[in-house]
This record gives C-alpha cells, sequence and structure tokens, in this order.
C-alpha cells in the first residue's frame, strides 16, 4: 500500500530517541532510563487476589523484575495459602485474608498493594492500602467509576504515596517505539487512529460478566485498552465521543456489554475510531494513519507476541514481561519519588472517557467528555 | 491470531458455492453464472466523460469485455474526439458532445450509456439518457442527494430501461468469495465489520473539492466502498447512524469532508465501524469479525492487487478487470431483462445512509437511516 517514497529515509532502528529506547528496553525491560541498582534492596509487593492474573502472570513477573519481589499474599481461599507460600517462599507473617488485611500496615516486608481483585474492589482495597502505609498498583480498569477514582486518588495523596495503574502496554518497547513514530513523525502529521481489542469470553458465570463485580462488559475489560492506545498515541484528551452497544446474546451479557464500538475526536484534529467485544476472537489492534505512512500494531495487546510495522517495515523488537516492565518502572518512581506516568489520574482520565461512552450509548447524542 | 481449530474443516477453496463462484470468475469475469454467448451482438456502450476514470480504466475495460464495445464518446472537449476516435475506431456519427447529447436518442450503434461525469451531473444525464431510450450505467455516487436518486430511477423506469451503478466491487472474485464466507458462515455468526478507505488527494482545483459538483467529499467518492461493504456482507440496509468529521486542512477541504468516521447498527445486530478520509494513505480494507474467526480484504478497494484472507488463510484468486467485470453482467442483465445487483436502488440506499452519515454529523446524534 505504501511506495517507497513514504518510507523515511533514515533506518527507523538507527534513529536517535528510537534507538535509544529500544537499548534501554534491551537492558533492563522498560525505557525509563533508570537501570537496576543491585546495592539496592527490592520493593515488598503483597498480592492482593491469587486468580488467573496472578497466577499466570503477575507473581511468574515478580520472580524476573530487578526491584520488586513477590513479598505477601491476600486470598480468600486458605487452600492457596500454603501453595503460595511454598511456591514462593513467602513468610508465614506475611499471608492476610480480607478480614485481616488491614494489619498489612505494619508488615515491613511490603511496600507495594499490588491489586488484583474484581474491578467493583479496586476502591476500597486502593484506599485501605493507602491507609496502611503502602503504595499501591491497581489493575485497570480503575475502578468501576470516575467519582471512585478520585477518591482514591485523594486517598493515596492524603497518605503520601505512589498510586499507579497496570498499564502494562505503556511500558512494552512495541508499544513505546510506535508512540515514538507517531510523535517523530515518522507518519508525518497523525491523522486518524483505529483501535479494537475483544475477545470471546468463555464461563457465563465469571464475575466479568456482573456489572455489581466489573462496572461494565467488555469496554471496561479491554476495549479500555484501545481507548489507551488512543490516548497514548496522541498525548491528548479525548474532547467528544460518540458511541454504539449491540447485544446478540442477550443471556449472557444480560448484565454487561458485549460489544461497543465508539469514535473520539481530539484537540489536533486526530479522529479515533475504536471497537470492543466480549463475543469474538481476532480483534487486537492498533492502526495510526499519518499524512505520509501508517504504523500498526496487530497484535497489539496480547501479552507476548506484539507486532509492530512502520509504513510497510515489521520492526524486530525483544518480546518481554509487561508485567516485570511496569512493577519495576513502578518501583523506581518510588524510589526516585516522582510520580508514574501511569499515576491515578491516567485511570481517572480513563474512566471518564468510559463514562461518555455509556452515556453517548444511552442518550444516542455526542458526549462532551470531563476533565480530570 | 488464530489456532487451527477456528479453521474450517474443509478446504474452502474446495468448497461448494464458493468453488462454483471461483470457476465463473476465471472463465467470465464474474459470477453471475451467464456465459458468453459468441452469436450474440455486443451492445454498444457510449461514454459520457473522458477524464481520468474512461481514459485509464473503462475504455481500457471495454477492449476486454465480451458483452460490450466502446461505440460511442460523449465530451466537452473538441481535442478529445479525433484522438479517441482514432484510437478506438469510434464512428464519426457517434461523438457528441454536451450540448447535443440528447441526438444520441437516434443512435442504434448506443444500447447503453455509460456516466462518468461529476457527481452533480449524474442526474441530469441519466434523466436524459433515458429519455433518448437507452440504458443507463451511472458512476457511484449515484447522485449528490437521495431525491435525486429517486428522480433518475422513476425516468428509467418510465422509459422501461434499466439503470444500474458503477459498484466494481460486487464483481470481483475477492468480494464475492468473502460475501460466501460471510454467508457460509466460516468466520461463525457475523458480529462486526470494520471497512475504510480513503486517499490523500492531489490537485487542489480538481471537481471532487468542489461541493456543487461533487456534493461532499471523501465520504461521497471513497467513503462509499466502505458503506457498500458492510451492505453487501450483511445483505442488510443500516438502522441508524452516527458519524463524526474532523478538518485539518480548512483551506483545501474548504467546501467538502476531509476525514469521516461512523457507525452503523444492522437489524441482525451486526455492529459496523466505517472511516473514510482525503488526507491520507493506506486506508483501503474491510474486516468482517464473526463469532468463530474473521476474514479481511487489505487492499479491498484498488483496482487491482486486491488481497483477501479467511481465518488467517490468505485465498489466491485470480486478479479480475472490475469494469469488464460490471459491464458484462449489466450487458447480461439487459439480454436477460432482470435487474442488476447493482440497480438504481442499491444507489439510493447508499444516498440515503450518506444523507444520514452527514445529518449526524450537524446534528451530533444518532439518526435513523430512512427506508427506500
Amino acid at each position: 500500500m505504501h511506495s517507497d517514497k513514504n518510507l523515511p529515509r533514515r533506518d527507523f532502528l538507527s534513529a536517535g530517541v528510537s534507538a535509544a529506547c529500544v537499548a534501554a528496553v534491551a537492558r533492563v525491560g522498560y525505557c525509563s532510563g533508570v537501570p537496576a541498582k543491585e546495592e539496592t534492596k527490592k520493593l515488598g509487593v503483597a498480592l492482593v487476589g491469587l486468580g488467573s492474573l496472578s497466577t499466570n502472570q503477575i507473581a511468574p513477573a515478580l520472580q524476573k523484575t530487578a526491584h520488586c519481589r513477590l513479598a505477601a499474599i491476600v486470598t480468600g481461599t486458605p487452600e492457596k495459602e500454603k501453595k503460595w507460600a511454598d511456591k514462593y517462599a513467602i513468610d508465614s507473617g506475611s499471608i492476610y485474608n480480607y478480614e485481616n488485611f488491614d494489619k498489612i500496615a505494619s508488615d515491613d516486608n511490603v511496600d507495594i498493594v499490588y491489586i488484583v481483585l474484581p474491578n467493583s474492589m479496586h476502591h476500597e482495597y486502593t484506599i485501605r492500602a493507602a491507609k496502611a502505609g503502602k503504595h499501591v498498583f491497581c489493575e485497570k480498569p480503575m475502578a468501576n467509576t470516575a467519582q471512585e477514582c478520585r477518591e482514591m486518588i485523594a486517598a493515596c495523596e492524603a497518605a503520601s504515596k505512589q498510586l499507579a495503574l497496570g498499564y502494562r502496554c505503556q511500558f512494552t518497547s512495541h508499544h513505546l517505539n510506535l508512540q515514538s513514530a507517531v510523535r517523530e513523525k515518522m507518519i508525518g502529521e497523525l491523522k486518524m487512529i483505529e483501535a479494537g481489542f475483544g475477545f470471546r469470553i468463555g464461563d457465563p458465570n465469571q464475575w466479568r460478566l456482573k456489572k455489581a463485580l466489573a462496572g461494565g462488559g467488555a469496554l471496561m475489560d479491554v476495549g479500555i485498552y484501545a481507548l489507551q492506545a488512543c490516548r497514548f498515541l496522541t498525548g491528548e484528551e479525548p474532547i467528544s465521543i460518540m458511541a454504539q452497544e449491540t447485544k446478540t446474546d442477550a443471556t449472557k451479557f444480560a448484565e454487561v456489554d458485549e460489544s461497543i464500538t465508539w469514535m473520539m475526536k481530539f484537540p489536533s484534529g486526530v479522529d479515533a475510531y475504536c471497537s470492543t467485544s466480549y463475543n469474538f476472537n481476532g480483534l487486537n489492534k492498533v492502526v495510526a494513519y499519518g499524512s505520509n505512512g501508517l504504523a500498526k500494531m496487530d497484535p497489539a495487546y496480547s501479552y507476548s507476541d506484539l507486532q509492530l510495522e512502520i509504513n510497510g517495515k515489521k520492526i524486530e523488537l525483544k518480546q518481554q514481561d509487561h508485567f516485570a516492565s511496569e512493577l519495576d518502572d513502578f518501583a523506581t518512581c518510588i524510589r526516585e519519588n516522582r510520580p508514574s506516568k501511569v499515576s491515578g489520574y491516567e485511570g481517572l482520565k480513563d474512566l471518564l472517557a468510559i463514562e461518555a461512552i455509556y452515556k453517548s450509548i444511552e442518550n444516542r447524542t455526542s458526549v462532551d467528555v470531563q476533565t480530570a
């Protein structure tokens, strides 16, 4: 689709900023430019909620981090306690359940509480963790509502503790290089973004399909990645949003959204059109169209095997553990006492856009997005 | 993105309907199932408007058709008359200009008038051609408004003449096989469609950028392909539409739309999200997401080099001359006295959707699409 004249004259991987970033990713797994200090004690992480994400992704990732270690677990399932303690050598004094969670305040083993609970519980446990004097790392979506996000931010600020979100894609070399390519105008002026993420959800009884626990459906869970990608690439907040929802299985998706498409206007004139679904596979991409080229990722949001292509050229980058990268970045932010780029405000801004999407679906009109 | 388990058990190209279609396309260039009858006289086509589309695509295509021949030209540029007459052996009595066009009524050399004029002139010349007793083949978009489309249909019906539109993609083996794959549920139940077509337009003084001549911008000219693709794949008419427009170059695009994204709801629950632009290249695709797979074309709307992929497998199909295929189909419809599948009603339905898109942009609300 592109002739050679659309290709940038210099080789992408040899370009200034990008090359530095690629090198940084190869070295420490993320692009903050802060290498591991071997002499510094690793920060202790308490994992709250030992479901499949914690089991299959986060706990293994913690073994790969330079700056973090799995120091404590919080679970409501007693049989998981010994299994996890044995597997990860967790101190018996650092095993909690949801009743005695607040005792974590006196656990010097724990610096960071990582919340991997159903969405509706993020608000409560972020605030409890902040009150216990711990930094908080919270899975996405940040909460069920923007108001809850504000309260979570306030609680962490009141406790002088850091709060950051599990927006792992902001730490992948693929997304960072895509962002650089757009910012450095390797595709000319950015004109339009198309982004979508979805999958066919299985077990009809899982919490993700209960509105009270999940807050919403596909949009809250995976559509948020497409929304994030648009905000990440533009560096802007959407001004207005139009959205529509469709439901083809009213039983399985009785409480939450099955499929949503939406459009966003950004201040610079970029338009984005996006989609999400819980009812089919294969939707996993972001495409940035510029006045002089295009850049795309497909898959864009998987845990591994990300693919980046810029102006028709596949960019070869090392695959990395996204969770290890985001956790090491958070630990570095804590040590250096600077806010994370995926701070609570980032989560709040996504929820403001998500609320505008749901409102647009309800009202069948364009909805202006509230400012954070 | 797809595991082997998502692949259909039988090989696509060996499947019943599709294989027949592939074979038909290889034989006669389209899929109507009607082979050329060598004994029948070819239908004479008068080409109205000798711009780049006629020069570079349609006139060469007419040399490849089984059932048509270039019999007459209509041009407002005298120096083109001899050039075309010599090149294509056109009878001196079958050369017209816009003043004496109506004399074509007594030209037995001409069966079909093919209108390749700026959009705003389609209405007038379709009606004049019908009154001259000729069948009419008209480039897309059919007209500037749905009301004009209705008048064009009425004129042709009153004259008992056929009217069809230049929706060439409906005759390509790639689109036909994509449609078959969707209808035969090779991707499971169709859930969502993403479609977009755009290009970076050149000469700022061309008629396509003048509202009075073009009726609109990118949407009218190329966005209509994405709209068509959604209607063609679902076999349904959109119920409601939401759309937004962006303009980053208010000088070049002072009169017409530069970029538009829009969403459509279809009766079966399929959602489509689409885009078009006159300000960047590379947007040229349709993706059909099903409950059990996906099918896509990229490029989808170019004159050649179409690419079709179904459930991760590239489908190898012969590239064909789209214009030759659509013209041979029209000739066959005329001979068999049956309406074309790209009849005037098809053009009207697109204009009804286009009018809903423009209205949604203006009102910033969802707009219900009028029925034809």
